[in-house]
């Protein structure tokens, strides 16, 4: 006889407690309350195969109440991946173990992404959701055509980026996406009543969702709820009606379960409501067996899908996409037309000349702009929008929506097959940064086109004007920070940004600019991350580095240099990580050590002259802006702010001769 | 004859329109399609004195849709407040023109709160609404009775905050707040309908508010609208049908007179559909007069206001309260009592117990967490929670809205009166910084508790634990960002956020820190920023710099030194800031410049080492991490990264011997 829902859920509830106990740390609430909802999920609906993680039509699976990470390492671990193995789920919170704090999905393969901040992974699955309709559409039924499933609890549905999220959901009637709500009323400060008297699911019909509630501690009315979800073209909103920590008879139902452990006592008497084996991390056999068995449900249609893929004509190329190949081939000529006829234009404009070349080039790039279109630069001629009538267009109107924007982004490049671009303003990277964060920790391929990067953007004034975000996006580990001076560079970066392995934020300049570039270079220079630029005549006395729209100023301070006898070498530095990743041989070659006293080292970038202690030292000049920007003309500004060969010449000067 | 109000209103578009025209850059189109509907607010409803900007009892009024800056220029200028002159507007956004680009508090007295930042207009009015009904319930109807309004488009209804604020302001039922909703259905890309299916009323319904729709060209119907909400019990959103660009006869209805001049022609055209005086910055003397009878409406509420203020026994406190006075003199005895016995305790913990005087010697206070009540200790034992039902209540529940409480908490500080401090992580202030951002723009003394400020917090692993923040946050102008090493440097430093006029960042720790503070001083060190807490012992070779949980490692550190026989200075760190705004001299006697060859300068913080070389200059060493977490018990974390005294001391050893 086959052990019953409510036995395999259990399982679940017994692995979830016994490891926070072991840890005596993390979250048993969610897995508890959420353990038959979640097996009625993976063994009647998910499409998946633990022998091959990555097949690409899977149903992708979020966990965007990621603390109750226990719930998917259970249910990987009785599934059958590979990992986690048992012990790995004995040393939940260790270090070392896959079976991180939150689920990792650099970690293990069966975790599709890396969630904990609240709300950005409901906001991925919708990008997946747009990857999969999109991918559909290109390919079809025979290749693409699976499901996101997203486990959110009350903190996800209360956090700002949801709305964006559930909107934009809404409005692409994005019907493969299925949202289980764990409406448990618990928050960490306690009822959810504490803080929220909404209606949710009119909030979710309001957006053009389909809402349907269900008992979420019955396994077969939430699997008969996701079929009713499924059949249905809108997104899904099941509201699953449970009981956080659901098992632990005293604890149960209040927020005492939610983030912490429950206590050895508790555990036992845990164990007897539930009719658990006595010892910890044990599951029984015929519960083991029938969770195995779930595992090995999809490996036929994984099959069946395989052979289709060899059939089709379009196998090879689906492959590509899917192995995120990208060609660079159409940077050469590209660079060698720029060589030839040096354009004066905004490193924007720059951006979108390149983008034309690319979006011919990459048929997986898909652009938008959290409603900047015209100003972000970001729509190239071809490309039609993705919309709900046309999944195979490939810009999206994101709408005002920023954070909803980049997690939506960094859903779509885990799910693979496309490389999604976005833009907005620079100062607006605020708004998107801790996605930006997730995009570095999950390693993925996103691109930030990131305009209007300056006080060179004008007359929208402080609020409109980055000063300390250009640094402080360097801060971030694993972001790479392109800030191009021309449209050479531009177009370097733009193909650094397209073969790397993680996100990169581009930049870029509102106002026009000279171009800085005008001969051909052997190899992308930006792709050193600084280089010189211009060498100094004569004896070298001072080294400029300088960056983007301030490129341009360091030449013209160097020329006037150079007419008072001081040669001065010009250092472009478009992308700071990368010049630090370079050998000490190159950096030595751009910037050496040895003569620190006898070469004055001088920075130029209009913002936060914090940081560029590193390279121009203490004793070196630091040009740039530490206060807020104002409203006014862009060249009264640099004026306003010193940032002109006018007023830096005179320092520069002065310094020396001392 | 009176004006009608639609000529009143079309003065509004003839300086909008003019304004933009002379500048060549700026927002016609909100102004002009909002016209009349501020028109209906301003001259029927909204309760002001341009005579007395500040008056405390004036209603609020928040353009959250700040780009639509001319319309709220062109109002102050017509009511007759002493700015902006025609002259201020004629330099719209020029240098020097207090008639910026966005509107900002410091420019101009009738602007409440700098907008632009799409959402976080109607974010901060919620909290302005909250230090309405939190004073009107200390101080009763007869010296706070006053309500807030809102403009906001479409941008600010997209925007994720806009989830968390309209949720917050239904759960408190914030019925004083009334916002209109420019509904022009365009956005810059064009139609709403490109990016939102949502119907938006009905998900205000669904939140607790109170909706109504009217024709928003009709000043009447948006009057009476008005009326209604006004004697609504909760918040109302007034759709306000409208014509963006109204009045611009070719342009109107279309995205082309969003943010773009309209051209000299289209101008034309439109001063003859409206009826306008063809010279530019001119308004007819009836309407003017019109506009200036308007502006005196309400002085003689005010004149009554100022009657019962001196009537009220109240009156000199509320003076105080309004004038934003703290109250100091809980901190030497609360300081002498830790100094007599000093704890053992994780600085969030501090935190509290400091709190826990404040709160009783600061009756201005108001707390709240997003959720992380019993993490971010932010609750001591008095507070009673601010709910709908008992608003004098000083303790809000902001629920799991980081961002909201961080934009309401401005609202609540530029209202004024109360004093916000609000908790989650540290790792969530990049939820925040977008209002964080505004805090230090607006000078809003708003106290951010961020709790879990490192790697500490152990085993919730990377997604929770902050790294390169504390010194992003560092980067941000006008912000002060604290992490104190022990309770006593905790307690010095909330006293340093309450007395400060712009925010503060308190950067906590989860873990248990030893006491480093065990001696009474003079003074708040911590008002330096920076001091020497331990001096070396014999000739100083090193100084140690280190913040908040890493001093203890520092004094473990220079203990082992000095059994190697070389002396080591360890400077606390608290606010990195406030250490750069010493004197030279002051700064020389912690840091000394003189000697930095033979010196060794050392940084340990547990996050990013980036940024130290401007303390610990090229040669020293800096201890940190620069790439993401993990996930394990605090001490093994420690130990892996190299944040150990074992791991520390012998690389300083080893520069030493060099």
């Amino acid at each position: 006889m086959q052990p019953t829902q409510r036995r395999l859920a259990n399982a679940i509830r017994a692995l979830a407690m016994d490891a926070v106990e072991t840890a005596n740390s993390g979250h048993p609430g969610l897995p508890m309350g959420m353990a038959d909802a979640a097996t009625a999920l993976f063994t009647r609906h998910l499409k998946f195969d633990p022998a091959e993680p990555k097949w690409p039509d899977r149903d992708r699976f979020v966990l965007s109440a990621g603390h109750g990470s226990m719930l998917i390492y259970a249910l990987l671990y009785l599934c059958g991946y590979e990992r986690p193995t048992m012990d790995d789920i004995r040393r939940f919170r260790q270090l070392g173990s896959p079976c991180a704090g939150h689920p990792e999905n650099f970690e293990l393969e069966g975790v599709e992404s890396t969630t904990g901040p609240l709300g950005q992974g409901l906001a991925m699955a919708v990008g997946m959701a747009i990857a999969e309709r999109h991918l559909n559409a290109v390919y079809g039924d025979e290749l693409v055509d699976h499901r996101t499933y997203v486990i959110a609890g009350d903190g996800c549905l209360m956090e700002g980026i949801n709305h964006e999220a559930v909107g934009l959901a809404g409005n692409l009637k994005l019907g493969r996406l299925i949202v289980l709500w764990d409406d448990n009323k618990i928050t960490i400060d306690g009822s959810t009543e504490l803080s929220r008297n909404e209606d949710v699911m009119a909030r979710h019909d309001a957006c053009g969702w389909h809402t349907l509630e269900c008992d979420g501690l019955d396994a077969g009315k939430v699997g008969a709820a996701i079929e009713k979800a499924k059949a249905d073209p809108r997104p899904s909103l099941i509201r699953c009606k449970t009981i956080i920590g659901y098992g632990a008879p005293n604890k149960q139902g209040t927020a005492a379960t939610h983030g912490a452990a429950l206590g050895k006592a508790e555990v036992e008497a845990a164990r007897a409501e539930l009719g658990l084996a006595p010892e910890e991390f044990t599951v029984p056999d015929d519960v083991l067996s029938a969770w195995r068995q779930v595992g090995g449900r999809g490996a036929a249609d994984r099959a069946a899908w395989e052979k289709r893929l060899r059939a089709s004509r379009k196998g090879d190329e689906f492959r590509g996409r899917m192995a995120g190949k990208t060609e660079q081939r159409w940077l050469q000529p590209y660079l060698e037309a720029l060589i030839a006829s040096p354009p004066t234009v905004a490193t924007r404009k720059a951006s979108e000349m390149a983008l034309e070349v690319i979006n011919t080039a990459v048929p997986a790039t898909i652009g938008g702009s959290a409603d900047l279109t015209g100003s972000n630069n970001t729509k190239t001629k071809a490309l039609q929008p993705l919309t709900a009538e046309d999944y195979s267009g490939r810009y999206l109107y994101y709408g005002i929506r920023e954070f909803g924007m980049a997690a939506a982004m960094n859903g779509m490049a885990l799910h693979g097959g496309v490389i999604p671009y976005g833009g907005t303003f620079l100062v607006f990277s605020d708004y998107c940064r801790p996605a930006i964060r997730l995009s570095a920790l999950q390693r993925a391929r996103v691109v930030y086109v990131m305009t209007h990067d300056s006080i060179g953007l004008g007359e929208d004034g402080p609020t409109h004007q980055p000063v300390e975000h250009i640094m402080s996006l360097r801060l971030m580990p694993g972001v790479e920070v392109f800030r191009p001076a021309d449209a050479v560079e531009t177009a370097e970066c733009w193909a650094l940004a397209l073969d790397s392995e993680g996100p990169s934020v581009l930049a870029l300049s509102r106002q026009n600019l000279k171009p800085v570039r005008t001969e051909a270079a052997a190899e992308n220079l930006s792709a050193r991350g600084g280089y010189t630029l211009r060498r100094a005549e004569g004896e070298r006395r001072v080294i400029i580095i300088a960056t983007g729209s301030e490129v341009e100023i360091a030449l013209e301070v160097a020329e006037r240099l150079a007419t008072e006898g001081v040669g001065a070498d010009v250092v472009s530095l478009p992308c700071w990580e990368r010049f630090e990743a370079q050998d000490e041989a190159y950096r030595e070659s751009v910037l050496p050590s040895a003569e620190p006293e006898q070469i004055l080292r001088v920075s130029i970038e209009a913002g936060t002259t914090f940081g560029w202690e590193r390279l121009v030292m203490a004793k070196g000049l630091r040009f740039g802006l530490d206060g807020f920007g104002a409203s006014a003309p862009a060249p009264d500004l640099y004026r306003h702010f010193g940032l002109t060969a006018d007023a830096i010449t005179p320092k520069i000067m002065e310094t020396v001769r001392q």
